[in-house]
């Protein structure tokens, strides 16, 4: 596989990636037989999660964890293994990393804290050291941070023992570990699935750039996503960012663009922030996508997943709510795209099949009645589809509201909230049209009188997923994600 | 109670708003047999929420109605009633109005829709009938509304039937229904309660300006939210806002700011937009605060509601997750807030507390592990309020973190997640430090499988709301909100 750019200490020994994202034998050193501890935390994850590859546990004490010997050393360890999960003190870190080295190990994530986000120097000694190991035949990923989440090996991230192992186009890389973790779970809920996820920590040896390179060549990873707090190499992360953006789409969350974040920065993951103004001109300049916040980034990721792969910048919007028209008007010229009014006679086509009064024909379609029957969207959006301007079309669901008829009639959501309904007409809508149709499904109600309402909608969403329906929370945040998509496929067709 | 600025065909009628908001007998004037539609829609939500007033129906074909007689005519109704709501065809409703006004009603909400929104002459003529009806003394809330919501009278908007019957401190009007039931459902699942909710759509009489200035003298309005999608008289609406803005906050959502967003408020509630530049300075020059979506409304009124009237400049945030330091600094720089150091002294004595490693002690503190306990917490909050810089503190919440210890453990995650405890313990570091603590509870596991962590954190929020600690989502929302508090009172401070 091919190797990014190398930092001077580097040496020009190939990168092993598949044994490093799919460990046959992973050794976990630093593991405490009461359980507690990093190293137990993964050692337990990847149990939960299901990894079936060999996994050694290593403490200098010994004794058994789970029925599983403990080796004291990694020498013990018979023959060689791929991956390390490293969470020993800082100070026994290099130690160990030697020994992992010497193992023959392509590989080593470190969770240990204590390094170059400390500041003092002691911690930045242990990282040049581990810097140093690791450029002599060892990728590290780490250390500080909570290691790597791959569900096709069955790898998981810290803690991560309920992520799930159905794989998808999403690659992520980030110095954040808790982010890298609720990123992860963020995209379960929503129906983003990953190639891998990377937390690298304070990126002492492999980080956002080669990480970058290499899912830009990686054949599972489809949309490139990446929370970043500073770079290494201006220059050299620039060029990746623009070469893989002519791959594949790129999606980058920067946080410490304020003075204030720069310097929480520096003490989080010892990075370098960089001034907004420059960072948003170098994204723009090589065609990435630049959010703002982790939602902003999933819901992105989303769109790009499950749209075509083209601008779809003329839009029809159907259904009800909040000021339907007035916020999606607003919305859509915030983002780039447009909501052309029907002709006469169309919008006469469709006004026939809608409640009255209240409801309103134009583009937005306004139902008016949040019981309108699926049947009757089917044939507005089959009509809407017939306006040969319009490239994808969404529905603004109020399907929250049937908590209402429900309770009116006396019986459970699940009985009158018609969500499979929905999922197969629109699906049929999508293959009859071949446009594709968006849900916004907003809920106002969540508290603990409306539970039934949550796991309703949630439920819904789940089978929209599975009918290839993207769904979003908010219409405004669902155009955000779809001029993503446009600015991207634009930008593409003018390189 | 004061009557705002009259139009040119009003007369000087005093409003009997105690009749219209509080009213002790209410006609519903177009409800069917066959109990479909927005009349017999509102009488069973008026029947749900436990109106215990007097209701008298009316339909012309007579009948009855869930064993309701139902008048054939307002004439026939014995006496006189306080409000009418009307639901009959658009073209019936002068003539209706015309009997309610003959029978005395102080006011009447006009469901119906088919008038100005329209856009016909049929639509504009009727909308003016209405408009001079009422100038003789019947006050109108609508037409194409739906009404008006208030938990201490039991009045409720359509559809309602599930709304709070806790008054609270938050009056908002709105042009739109939707925007209206949506804010009261958001409301009640985040802990905000009204005075009154007042949809009043296209605003044919009582509209934006004379409602601010009704919210601005209630006594049981300490809040005033409103969502505008375009004035009728500028200077006035500018004199209200200033007047209003000087006894409480004014929280402002203006739609239509774009030039689309301009055309598509003409065909919802035929009102005139406004450009963004002059809207925000119209709003800022009042010393009201502008907001951009109804997420972000509701976050603020809910800060407005919860936190004490003056501004907290400098914070403190405590907690862990996804670049908790990085992300506070960002947001802090924003939304003009501090998050100062500590004092040397005072880091260590709060390092002494923190699990090591990966904890910090600065400001931010990160406590590095989602379980710490409760009472380790409280310790930190006492030590970080001995700072006296510190006016507010923010706890970000890992509390989602608890599900992977109860399958651990093999057990309920309600017998694992604290925050019994964690709300005890905030309460009485608020009593003794006279400093409020804010917790925000993010949830990135909202599938399926976590519907059990979404049931506990809904408790979770309705525990820490019940003992007086205001909870948000996201640390960047919850920031922002604090920022326009402090905006609002360091703006009066100098007036």
């Amino acid at each position: 596989m091919k190797r990014g750019a190398m930092t001077a200490v580097q040496t020009a020994i190939a990168t092993d990636y598949e044994r490093i994202f799919g460990p046959k034998k992973i050794a976990i050193v630093g593991v405490s037989t009461e359980g507690a501890g990093f190293g137990s935390g993964i050692f337990y994850a990847l149990r939960a999660i299901g990894y079936s590859g060999e996994i050694f546990l290593v403490n200098p004490k010994g004794g058994t964890l789970q029925g599983e010997k403990i080796y004291t050393s990694v020498d013990e360890i018979p023959g060689t293994f791929d991956l390390a999960i490293i969470a020993v003190a800082a100070r026994a870190v290099p130690s160990v990393l030697e020994a992992c080295l010497r193992k023959g190990a392509a590989g080593a994530e470190i969770i240990s804290s204590g390094f170059k986000e400390l500041g003092t120097a002691e911690g930045i000694d242990l990282e040049d050291k581990i810097v140093r190991i690791a450029a002599r035949g060892i990728r590290v990923i780490g250390p500080n941070c909570f290691g790597i989440y791959c569900p096709q090996s069955g790898l998981t991230v810290l803690p991560g023992p309920d992520l799930s192992r159905d794989s998808g186009p999403v690659g992520f890389s980030s110095q954040s570990g808790g982010m890298a973790v609720d990123f992860a779970n963020t995209g379960k809920s929503i129906g983003l699935t990953f190639s891998k996820v990377i937390s690298f920590g304070n990126g002492a040896d492999l980080r956002e750039t080669e990480l970058l390179r290499y899912f830009g060549d990686d054949p599972q990873t489809g949309i490139v996503t990446m929370y970043i707090e500073g770079i290494q190499d201006g220059d050299d992360f620039f060029c990746a960012l623009r070469s893989t953006a002519r791959k594949k789409p790129v999606i980058v969350f920067k946080g410490g663009l304020s003075d204030a974040g720069a310097r929480a920065v520096s003490s989080h993951t010892a990075s370098m922030g960089g001034s907004r103004m420059i960072w948003q001109a170098i994204v723009r300049q090589a065609n990435a996508i630049q959010v703002y916040d982790m939602s902003e980034m999933a819901q992105t990721a989303l769109a790009f997943a499950m749209l075509p792969q083209h601008p779809c910048r003329q839009i029809s919007v159907l259904g009800g709510g909040g000021a339907l028209g007035v916020a999606a008007a607003d919305a859509a010229e915030s983002f780039g795209l447009q909501i052309p009014a029907f002709a006469p006679e169309l919008a006469q086509q469709i006004d026939a099949l809608l409640p009255k009064p209240g409801s309103s024909p134009g583009n937005p379609v306004d139902v008016a009645n949040p019981f309108v029957l699926p049947e009757v969207l089917k044939k507005v959006l089959y009509l809407a589809a017939e306006d040969a301007r319009i490239d994808l079309q969404i529905f603004v669901s109020l399907l929250s509201h049937y908590k209402n008829l429900a309770v009116k009639n006396g019986c459970a959501l699940a009985q009158v909230m018609p969500y499979r309904e929905l999922a197969d007409d629109f699906k049929e809508v999508m293959r009859q049209t071949g446009k594709p149709v968006v849900i916004v499904l907003p809920n106002p109600r969540r508290g603990l009188d409306h539970l039934d309402v949550v796991a309703a909608l949630t439920e819904a969403r789940q089978v929209f997923i599975e009918n290839g329906i993207a769904v979003f929370d908010d219409l405004t945040e669902c155009l955000r994600a779809i001029g993503h998509v446009n600015a991207y496929y634009g930008g593409r067709a003018h390189e």
